[in-house]
């Protein structure tokens, strides 16, 4: 058997065992780019890695290249002699096979291929084919079921000693709707638990957790999480701080270049987070408008239907609220700018956005009624008192302290640009899309205090030169780059 | 604009512009895991890279990351400040999606995605969902012909002076079916042009660029196969070595992980590797046989209709022939002894096997009333005399000589043995699956000497304790693993 000099790839791919051999040297063993082989280090270490093959002398015909993670488990040294011999792919790669030839995957088989992504015994490449088979094939609810099933057991989990732990989640979409962060602080100001896990942005200007971050720390560790859900009823947190749901991360990784969201695989991916926060009673915020996700009411009930059947076999309560997606919600746009609005509402200041507190308190008060906190009917009722009697502001700052405060002031970019009315008449539209790609250019959700504040919504009367919305970055060059946006195109004024 | 210092991987990733930043970076930048950026090295050098994301701190935040290829493109030096930015990705992967989701795609489509797959504009994983979109949703046959045409238009091609230049191609899965090392002397050896190009073994024990390799060297670059075939007539060589049908090369790459065959590419693949060659008329063998790729004879005849219907579009006249796909070919399995086997038949030896003189004297007959070289029928007289004369030996000689001969003696393993029948009665099934295992963990390919000689075949009456088959091996460790196969499986005696 051929024996191989270790030389070492100065860099970690991610947990991931990757080992290199030169194309001659492929060829002589009969090796292949992405076969899997088992590689020995005598007596000192093995690993099971995927190879990749180069077709240059950097790695040479007696070596074999090895990254970070392969050199360290097999405690290699340069005069080391590895023996490699091609080892069999994993079963679950059949499945994969099975799913885009259509067939219905068994719980065992899906629980195979999810075990194999948190164990990273499946390439990038072959998860995309898993994602591709759910794409065009589809899941049914039996396998959408299992699949959550498999990414809760085979992740972190948070457990609280209650009956009743509520959550909320948002289909994303609508710039500003920071309903969580007035809602949280509502519900466990009245004994509820509400472990609230959220996402940055991706190609939004903030996610909640960017958002919360200018008011407090949003990455702790599931253990402290715990804790500070048994002080104060409950957090804000960034999700990815956690390791909930290992498995979805790395398959919407392999999703994010094609962007893919396969309708099982996002039922999957949601459920899982509330699930694998022990969640008892969910409300699923789906807007619904031409420029979300979401784009006609009827896909949003067809959709809604699967989350609560979906609730049902999980063992979880689940109400879905149809919302109004067509503008943004609160006035401002990226992380300060929204927390400023969230403040203004807990707070009840005069010029809070009303849109922002009545959404969040119809959420508040759907989650008391669903966990039977209250009766039918009179759940927004007690939502609205906690909130306008400061009970929830008070609530929001014991959760900031218990996160850790922020050290850094709430103060918008310095640099600013007025967008004023071109004509005078009625608001019909805002294009929230152009919104938010403003809002990113000016800096956020890295910026903190870049983004957009919009003063007119849809339906108010303007006169010509009448402020529209505000940009705000701060980096003055970013202003000009944002600038280079169609501005008067974010409203139509009819 | 943040500056990052460049340090070196010293690794190589084929082509391909890979960059690496550490998380913490990529977060505060708002990038993600194979995002596209634009590296700038000042005035030195730009690249498009696509962007690797380490949780590690061997790239420090200050620093980027660059793989072989970029580093030397951006002429990068340890003290140069680097910019990024987030660029477009390709639109390819929009036309990608639209696959995914049934959408038929227009020949500029096609032809961009190709395009980039040829010049790595496109990942691993984005090409892989191409495989599993024309997997899942198919290619019409207009999307076939566009495919074949793009991979073509991408890739290296010969151009012959001649009006007729024939080719031959076989959907692999049997054994020993070396007709292309009879056939190519025959035909060439007539006036006609034959510039033949073959692959290696991937799941086989012996491609016919693995057999020839034993008698000549078969990695030959474009323009001096150009002068071969001016001289001779034709050549066998390794596809893998001219670089015809680059694009395809890399589908194949992303499918292998899963062996993926969609029909459209394997369509394209095998047309697109003839019309590189300028092939005029093409013979097509699909065997077929409960063990090889084609189980049917129906499945077979749909097949052939899609390949005579594709040939009509790209200008080539296409026949195809169903054999038996039901035992191997030939005596030898394995490099040196299919060598043998051909050496045989063209030297007309008594022990020649007379199925592949038989099936090389059919296909050559075939393209010889094809391009109209010969009478309807006559085909076959031509061919025998051709081959029973010893002219197509000669030739033979002559295309060694010409691709440059091999210095190694044509001598099977040293380490031998003999299965015996275990009882009396007639052959009715070879397990050729099982035939090849045993030839290829005997060590064939890569021992050239390595394999199986077959003594019986289906139909022959045996007596206990006849030879069935004999097992060669260079390496006497080898031989015991091949026996730990079910040695007395392969045959079926009743």
């Amino acid at each position: 058997m051929i024996k191989l000099i270790p030389t070492r790839i100065p860099i970690k791919v991610g947990d991931k065992y990757i080992a290199v051999l030169n194309e001659h040297t492929a060829h002589k063993l009969d090796l292949h780019a992405s076969d899997r082989v088992l590689i020995k280090n005598g007596q000192k270490g093995e690993i099971r890695a995927l190879l990749d093959i180069t077709d240059n002398d950097e790695i040479r015909d007696t070596e074999i290249g090895l990254y970070g993670e392969s050199w360290e488990k097999l405690k290699a040294k340069r005069g080391d002699k590895l023996t490699i011999r091609v080892a069999e792919k994993p079963i679950s790669v059949m499945y994969i096979k099975d799913k885009l030839e259509g067939k219905t995957l068994t719980k065992e088989q899906i629980d195979e291929i999810i075990k194999d992504v948190v164990e990273d015994d499946l390439s990038d490449v072959e998860i995309a084919y898993f994602a591709g088979g759910c794409y065009t094939k589809g899941l049914n609810e039996e396998e959408t079921v299992n699949l959550t099933k498999s990414i809760v057991a085979h992740g972190s989990t948070l457990k609280f000693h209650k009956k009743v732990v509520v959550d909320k989640h948002c289909i994303g979409g609508v710039s500003g709707n920071r309903t969580t962060m007035v809602a949280v602080p509502i519900l466990t100001s009245l004994g509820l638990t509400m472990p609230k896990t959220s996402s940055r942005a991706i190609t939004s200007p903030a996610g909640t957790a960017d958002t919360m971050e200018t008011l407090a720390n949003v990455t702790i560790p599931g253990p402290r999480l715990q804790k500070i859900a048994d002080k104060v009823g409950g957090f804000i947190v960034w999700g990815g701080g956690v390791d909930l749901a290992a498995a979805d991360d790395r398959m919407i990784r392999a999703r994010h270049p094609l962007s893919l969201d396969p309708e099982g695989m996002l039922l999957a991916s949601i459920m899982a987070k509330k699930h694998s926060v022990s969640s008892t009673h969910v409300i699923i915020d789906i807007p619904v408008g031409p420029q979300v996700k979401i784009k006609t009411k009827k896909a949003g009930e067809n959709l809604a239907k699967k989350f609560v059947s979906l609730g049902k076999k999980l063992g979880m309560i689940v109400k879905v609220i149809l919302t109004n997606g067509e503008e943004p919600i609160g006035n401002g746009v990226g992380p300060i700018l929204e927390a400023i609005d969230v403040i203004k509402v807990l707070k009840n200041a005069k010029d809070a956005p009303q849109d922002l507190k009545e959404k969040s308190i119809e959420l508040a008060a759907d989650l008391l009624e669903l966990c039977g906190k209250s009766k039918k009917g009179e759940g927004s009722k007690i939502a609205r008192k906690v909130l306008e009697s400061g009970q929830a502001y008070k609530q929001m700052m014991r959760i900031i302290k218990a996160q850790g405060p922020s050290k850094k002031p709430l103060i918008p970019g310095a640099y600013t640009q007025d967008i004023l009315a071109q004509k005078d008449g009625k608001i019909v539209e805002i294009n929230n899309g152009l919104v938010a790609h403003i809002a990113r250019t000016a800096g956020a959700p890295n910026d903190k205090g870049a983004g957009v504040y919009i003063h007119k919504k849809i339906g108010n009367i303007v006169k010509k030169g009448d402020k529209l919305y505000t940009i705000y970055a701060e980096v003055k060059e970013r202003l000009k780059y944002a600038e280079e946006y169609d501005l008067n195109g974010v409203y139509i004024i009819k």
